[in-house]
């Protein structure tokens, strides 16, 4: 029997990421279903919409033996009414998103419409798998990607990825004379934008902001996204939607003195940390 | 000198919880810079604003004494602007967001514009608070959260938060039949939303859908946000922006068989891992 495998993305249903990987799905030999945005939806993060309903259209982007639709919200609804609405008990064996145009390695992963998608599968017990590649733009180059996104595809289907947990991959960008030299597991580099804002002045001369940034990698390490990335390997990023800092819980029960568990019940409710004077008013 | 506090929302500028928490923050002494979205941003995630520009005008919301501008963006962009055009070198002591009208305990963390905001503001290196009440709504009473808000930021400011970290706080609803009962640390509670789409149609007699859904606590365990608030305990999780599933990592070194770190350079590039039949289609 073929395995259910469902796709969605965030750069919408037209774009040649996502029929890069509806075709390396369907020469993997699965059956396919397709819910993704209606238009672009970059940088959406984990939005999902509440206060408008959403269209569903069944959409022939990818002929007739591909069950496919085009959704009005954003990549986390595309999954959610995918797997409440449209498969209902048909259970996929894999999710994959993607494949996106530009790189969700490191801290892009929190702002990245294709990782919430795969994210919104993890936490409905499904395993999943967000596909980046390092090329940014409509014209992006996918002629290389196929065998390593095939390769990720089977082991996922084989060992199984581990629960509330969905895989962050980023492929290097095409170079014919830098051939991709492996699959690497790693962690998400420490990293940030360098940001900026430029000020333009629209006709009326009111004043308006462009959001203009520079990436500063701030982690030398070799186990990182982007350390595998830099030595064309492809990363492979297992992510948790558990958002805890248990190192930070350990810390703060030490210096704020508060308690993790209930305190021991004696018939007196327990009392509020006593209000102190840190040098500001009461 | 009085520290200097930022803050912003998802709710709006002018929703009755970021009047709240400004209100509370002057008592506390600081000096307030808002930056907050121009309408609701519910449920936005980390969203950010790339494919449009931001607008920025400086608002009277608080009158002449607080410095408040509203902008076009997300609460993310709303803290990217504020750190790198409004505020430029003047560090703000804490940033704080919120009072968001609904909780954002458990799994909502994800989907929450009023964390996405503390976030933000961690990866920029600063400590980093975002506040939701657990009553939903406009009408939502905030009479007797106060006392509350302003002991966590007093310890914030005193104590301090740990590097790359956001507090998730989470405050019971007003029942004067039943006081909170203090602070408590807490993790993350595993949960989901168990949701359907209701579907009705336009006047076109075109299908469009809502998003319903009910709140499913999976994790019985004591030393959660959900089982803090059940007690009627204000819960405080440290939130990380680090996704990466440090087990996982663990269990797919193994079972997948692909390395953490580069293999040892000997002159042979390393080839990739052998294709395998799994049942499927090469």
């Amino acid at each position: 029997m073929k395995p259910l495998i469902l796709v969605s993305n965030d750069d919408g249903i037209t774009a040649p990421g996502i029929r890069c990987l509806v075709e390396t799905m369907l020469a993997l030999g699965a059956e396919v279903v397709v819910v993704a945005p209606d238009s672009p939806q970059s940088g959406m993060g984990h939005a999902i919409t509440m206060n408008q309903p959403l269209r569903l259209q069944r959409s022939q982007e990818f002929g007739p033996d591909v069950e496919a639709y085009q959704c009005s919200g954003t990549p986390a609804d595309c999954v959610k009414i995918a797997k409440h609405h449209v498969l209902k008990d048909r259970r996929p064996a894999l999710v994959v998103s993607g494949i996106n145009h530009g790189s969700n390695a490191s801290v892009n992963v929190l702002y990245s419409g294709t990782m919430s998608a795969a994210i919104e599968a993890a936490i409905e017990g499904l395993p999943a798998i967000g596909f980046s590649l390092c090329e940014y733009g409509p014209g992006a180059d996918f002629s290389h990607v196929g065998p390593w996104v095939t390769q990720i595809c089977q082991l996922a289907l084989a060992q199984g990825i581990p629960p509330r947990t969905a895989l962050n991959v980023n492929l290097p960008r095409h170079d014919p004379a830098r051939p991709i030299r492996g699959l690497r597991l790693a962690r998400q580099a420490h990293a940030k934008w360098q940001e900026a804002f430029d000020e333009r002045h629209d006709p009326y001369r009111r004043p308006y902001y462009w959001l203009i940034g520079e990436f500063i990698n701030l982690d030398p390490a070799a186990d990182t996204d982007e350390a595998a990335l830099a030595e064309n390997y492809v990363s492979i990023v297992p992510c948790r939607f558990d958002l805890t800092s248990y190192t930070a819980l350990d810390t703060m029960s030490q210096s704020w003195a508060l308690p993790l568990t209930p305190p021991a019940e004696n018939g007196v409710p327990p009392q509020p940390v006593a209000s102190q004077d840190y040098g500001l008013a009461q």
